[in-house]
């Protein structure tokens, strides 16, 4: 079972390094009409897209969120989770908008920015373009509603640069199938311990064997890295969800 | 700029209405396959899927989310935001995972699951197979937990229903891009009521040419129902992502 689609999406990389190339008019539309076309909760439609081009906004969005790569080069889209543009039309009928900041909507408007950014990059890598997901913008996110002048309702959820690729890397090897899905029931393998142990064999070899900032790694010290620490502003991230208005339910 | 991709990213459908034929075996390992090499936040690979064969957990389901397409036919993945197998990984080493619960990680977890949930969206279409996203997930959240067995600091985002479709309806028309996406800001168009009158048009005819459940309605009518009620039970999501182990900064 093998076509283009499957092909692209089995051979998906995270590309960080872009050539000084940028993209066409045609070629974002194409990628943004690709995003608008996908399921969307409850057919709302609640995800926007900013593109960030202005050369000092792209240094300032670099330097609030520590993301060096995304200055350089590529095309910088910016997804938000938004419930603002139906907040405007219950508020020009006087109609109660109270559930719009509620936790499943929130959600819901999550999901949909998150789906339209997966169309947004499969449909640039289908066409040779490399893409990468930047989450460090969680790490400001005050700064991030503040630069990019959000209302309330809307939420960063992360960037995708997306770009011509200098160098295509090895694929990095996931986790077996047994140990992310199940029949009828959550249930992690018996022998979770071991196939994780094969894993991170697997792992330690492709940094091994990357031609680029090769390593000594395994999976679970990548683990452990991450629950021994986080950027300090990432602990505002439920403070400003309730500022944008959401969340509010039980207060 | 035309590809099999974006032939099939830009001809979406939400498909409800399966064959009897069932997936076989290896066309679910291909598109399980294919939402496994998608990007994961941090690398840590924090979502899970779980498929719901047995037909008497299915009609549990079909109750518990009032959705009954998915009991009938079709595949049914079911996406789960998981940081338990993480949380596993802390324990065995006994390291502090206090911050596997935090907003940014649940965050995090949500992004992984749904953005693997595209990719197996869209090899599935690529390869003639319909797919619907099932946001009831929430409409009852703790009976979900319950019937899958959820653990702790692991959460039901939605599922995902595959099967061949018995009919392909026309395609629901989108937002234009102008009101989606914007440039360096957040800045809803100065003609937005207008570019909404056009487009409340537009959905008005799609409704009254489509072959099945022909019917008048615009996007305002749709907010305005979405704004006006919602089942009651989805007011407790906040509440059991916080009994998952989620959101506790604040507490």
């Amino acid at each position: 079972m093998d076509n283009q689609t499957i092909h692209t999406l089995m051979n998906h990389r995270t590309i960080r390094d872009f050539s000084d190339r940028q993209l066409d008019q045609a070629t974002v539309n194409t990628l943004l009409a690709a995003a608008s076309q996908t399921a969307t909760s409850m057919f709302m439609q609640q995800f926007s897209v900013i593109s960030i081009t202005e050369s000092s906004l792209k240094h300032t969005f670099a330097e609030i969120t520590g993301d060096t790569h995304a200055e350089k080069n590529g095309h910088l889209f910016i997804f938000i989770a938004d419930q603002y543009r139906n907040y405007q039309i219950g508020q020009a009928s006087g109609q109660s908008t109270k559930l719009l900041g509620e936790a499943d909507r929130l959600l819901a408007a999550i999901y949909d920015a998150s789906i339209a950014a997966e169309s947004l990059t499969t449909a640039a890598e289908s066409i040779g373009l490399g893409a990468s997901y930047l989450g460090s913008i969680l790490n400001e996110p005050q700064q991030l509603v503040d630069l990019l002048h959000l209302p309330t309702l809307t939420f960063p959820v992360f960037g995708v640069a997306v770009g011509y690729p200098v160098t295509i890397p090895e694929q990095k090897p996931r986790l077996p199938l047994t140990a992310i899905h199940f029949t009828n029931q959550y249930h992690l393998p018996d022998n979770y311990s071991q196939l994780l142990d094969n894993y991170d064999h697997e792992l330690t070899d492709y940094y091994n064997q990357r031609s680029t900032n090769s390593r000594v790694e395994t999976f679970r010290h990548n683990i452990m890295r991450q629950l021994a620490k986080s950027p300090k502003q990432r602990r505002t991230v439920l403070k400003v969800l309730r500022k944008q208005g959401f969340l509010l339910d039980e207060q």
